[in-house]
């Protein structure tokens, strides 16, 4: 193969989430095949501006497939935004070289890797990862699997303790705009009710089900919250708000929180961020860019990174459905 | 829905899988929900030749979704292979109202049921439960999932004693015909090579890649060897193999066994439980029969049972590659 | 052994622990072994009042050693507390025959047989069944060990998103009272601070742990909270107070909460509940009374109830120092 | 304190168990903390010999605790076993300026230290790191904890299949000459029946105890054997002999394997490592030498290391006899 590309660039920006260091690994390794010069390029765009590089062959990616969070660190960089800060980004990546980069991260971090391909015509592909899985163009994104299975070993935790008491627990699940993890840790876990940010349920139905599920003898219950759940009302007033209307239960609360975001990532992530990172450097070889790689039928798809940002995952209407189904 | 269905018996058959629990609640659920009746029926075949029913209501099924194996047990039943086995087995359904069953299970136990409704007219759907992945018309199967979170996490332990006395591990993992257990967990969990039943890469190779392995700096290496490994060796075999032709290793096997069929289901086992389950018994009562559920592209499919059966599932090819890269 | 007592009774009691089915199972199965008869009581006092009793035999406890939780599920009861209330127990207790009882649980619920013992002469022994681990006359209590890797493996995770994001992290554990669990996760988990309601290190230290920290190069931290912290600030203040103080830092706030008290419990918990049940049945059926198993330099021993309610635990100072040497 | 030692090393020797990194992480920060350099040496004697040394501060062992297997890796060495060999690595460390070392391993490797430093004059302290727990002077040796735990955890697994389908189990288990992990994960994943090396239960009485076990109705048993078990057969060899005398068993084979020495310490396993380094360089600075460090009644004590190495540890009698009584 050919290719002007001589040098690639890796990152990984925004919040972290597990299978970010598998999908660094493949960046590395699959270079290192190609017989391409790697670059780690630590904090995102921040460390890029910094020229906080390091040359990364495939010795220096061993054993950190199975760990969380990220070796490169992420960070949230808004100087990157301005075009001062990109030019600042672009010096240093030509002084040092690189040719072209692999961005591991989510929305934001694609709007940036896509302007600054507009500007400087530097050929980018990204890489989703976050635990939401809310980027068009892929059915999975990097670390929403590992996530799900934190949250119903949590659940499965909460639950001994709740059934042993008979209790009503909340548990606040990560899902700020979507409601991806609360909707499939929730049937994973057995909830009771699901509240998400794209339907609502009204709270009225909210307290229609606990009822039913205490009337069908059940002696325990978990509703699930997305923390952008569209009722309005946190996990916390939620809580007020059913035992005012519901004395018979002792309502219990839960924020799962940032453990949702580490972990060591499932075999599916790493799989999958394997996978990706090979097909993310082909891509680049092959001359492409301005592209997310995604999964769609286990087979892998590039999208342009301008439609991943712009188009919107929807809740799986089969799967609430399933949901409903399961509390009878 | 006025449907002729007014009881549906259910049953786990052949090796278990985690999930199966999952999956026996959500028929139960669902025929709870749709005001049918439903009967758990013991041991696969065998107990149902011997009519060991239970009545199962939404209730009967609570704190199982998290439970690997299956309440229900299992058996593999040779009885039911001859038209007098069956002809008891059909007595025993009519006698209890039986008027359609859904089998969790693999190959054989699909046979079984393809064959009964063929001589009985009886309607049956079947639900792929085996960690194997071997069943065409689903692009995952119950357990599979479960299993390869099992395996990396086993081979996670390994690694650390490995790596710290740079040794060499042979693993066997199930799969005595398909490599897919051996495939994906292998490219998980980092292995160096990945053995598997549908291509035999050959000794010598093996051993020109742990001499690579051995010059490029690794310290420790991992093999994955799935049981029906086409070398025509099994693990001990190798490990002898190897000592002898590359004495530098100091080579361990480790044989992971029956702990890879066990344990909580994962999230994506849980779910895909979940909905196999509801579409089961929505098929049934739609009046269909003698079709699998499967999963493609993230929706449930049907697929004629003869079709699943006679199918055979492909090791992915792009995912050989991706291995090859990463042992780079 | 010829004894008086012929029928035990065992109940769980207060907050539920990880270990506190083993025990179940361990006084049932010592019953069964001694030819005495065993009866479970359902919810406590709450359940023994209202004669809430199931017979247990050997096959009664399979499959839940294993178990978080308890399947005699537990209450508080405050009607017990009365005279009144203790009356209609000592009433059902003696309609059905049973004339020992064995409580797991916690102070409360001592300090309820002890009573019960001296206005009826009743024989009652005790199971230290709390994750707290603040009870006199035993080093470990059940399901605090099991509450340690619990709150490790959460830390774990949180650390991989705090040090990819040089982040500090307050973390809040269980231990209204005392800080075991805080001390030893904290310890365990590597901890930069650990704030316990024993101890006030004062605000002012804590600021000056996290400025040497960062000097010291480190990247990220993590303080772990104690619910009762003595610095007299929940967790959300003090996340106020050091952004305030310390704006180089990025503040997240994690609170463990309930999943603390449930999950499988730990090898350690599950041979400690084994051994404690069958010493209280033995101490019961040797007509022993009015005293609680504990474990003390690896054998069991028992303590006085009014002992065990009245003393104090201590933190453990030569681990505060270990705790303080290792944030070097 | 003034003492004469300024340079300590540290190492780890022998079979490798989880805990070692945290034990290495304590050595490291407590000189740090005492103002005394710390010295890693790889690859134990091994690595002495050729004087493997690295420099350690307090943040080369940052994010370590939580690591199985050991970052210094380990290695059994013939040579030192000779006077050439120790003079050998006398030289290296002397060259080092290394004054003292603290040796993290088992029997074998506290054997060498104690000849050193008898030859040489050579301060030394010891760490119990084995998962075996047959190191005399100590209670808990490091790694024990946790390797119950992974056997458990995966007998958990086991049991789901072996439950589901009624068969009988034998899973090996670690253990060559004592049978501590056998007997506590035995009791731990209530198992039927545990061999060990220090008692011969006998053939018979194991038939017996099946017999029974299916009388009373257990649909599903576990026997766990340690590898050096007293009956003289290995686990293949007693699965023949049990299906011989026993057709109406279907019996399997499990050997857990390597698995058991790897994966993440549990919180004890850390905590106590980190306690345990704390008090080995205390002790050197202390002027004290050939001495080991134990845990006792949760107390940390110091025996002669040739005590150690002499002295038994004991199967403990109370726990057969519980063993004994919840397979009632």
């Amino acid at each position: 193969m050919t290719s002007s590309i001589k040098k690639i660039g890796v990152f990984t920006s925004g919040g972290d989430s597990p299978g970010m260091n598998a999908a660094i690994r493949s960046v590395v390794r699959t270079c290192a095949y190609m017989n391409v010069e790697c670059v780690g390029i630590y904090r995102g765009y921040e460390g890029m501006m910094e020229g906080d590089f390091k040359p990364m062959d495939a010795r220096s990616v061993n054993n950190i497939i199975n760990k969380g969070g990220t070796i490169l660190k992420s960070a949230r960089c808004t100087e990157f935004r301005t075009p001062e800060g990109r030019k600042i980004a672009h010096d240093k990546l030509l002084e040092a070289g690189i040719d072209a980069f692999v961005v591991i991260g989510g929305d934001g971090s694609f709007t940036g890797a896509m302007i600054f391909n507009q500007e400087y015509d530097f050929p980018v592909i990204g890489i989703p990862g976050t635990i939401d899985n809310d980027i068009f163009g892929t059915t999975y994104t990097l670390g929403f699997d590992t996530a799900l299975n934190t949250v119903v070993e949590a659940i499965d935790k909460i639950r001994d303790t709740a059934s042993s008491h008979n209790r009503l627990f909340f548990v606040e699940v990560m899902g700020r705009d979507v409601g991806h993890i609360a909707l499939n840790a929730g049937v994973g876990a057995g909830a009771e009710e699901i509240l998400i940010p794209e339907e609502n349920l009204g709270l009225d139905r909210l307290l229609e089900s606990l009822k039913r599920s205490k009337k069908s003898g059940k002696s325990s219950s978990i509703v699930i919250v997305a923390e952008g759940d569209k009722t309005g009302k946190n996990v916390f007033e939620l809580k007020e708000y059913v035992e005012e209307h519901l004395p018979i239960y002792d309502v219990r609360v839960s924020v799962l929180g940032h453990m949702q975001r580490g972990g060591s990532p499932s075999c599916y992530d790493r799989v999958l961020a394997s996978r990706m990172g090979v097909k993310a450097v082909e891509a680049l070889l092959e001359g492409k860019t301005n592209l997310m790689v995604g999964i769609q039928d286990n087979r892998l798809i590039l999208t342009p990174i301008n439609k991943a940002i712009k188009g919107h995952t929807k809740i799986d209407k089969e799967l609430m459905r399933v949901s409903e189904i399961m509390t009878t």
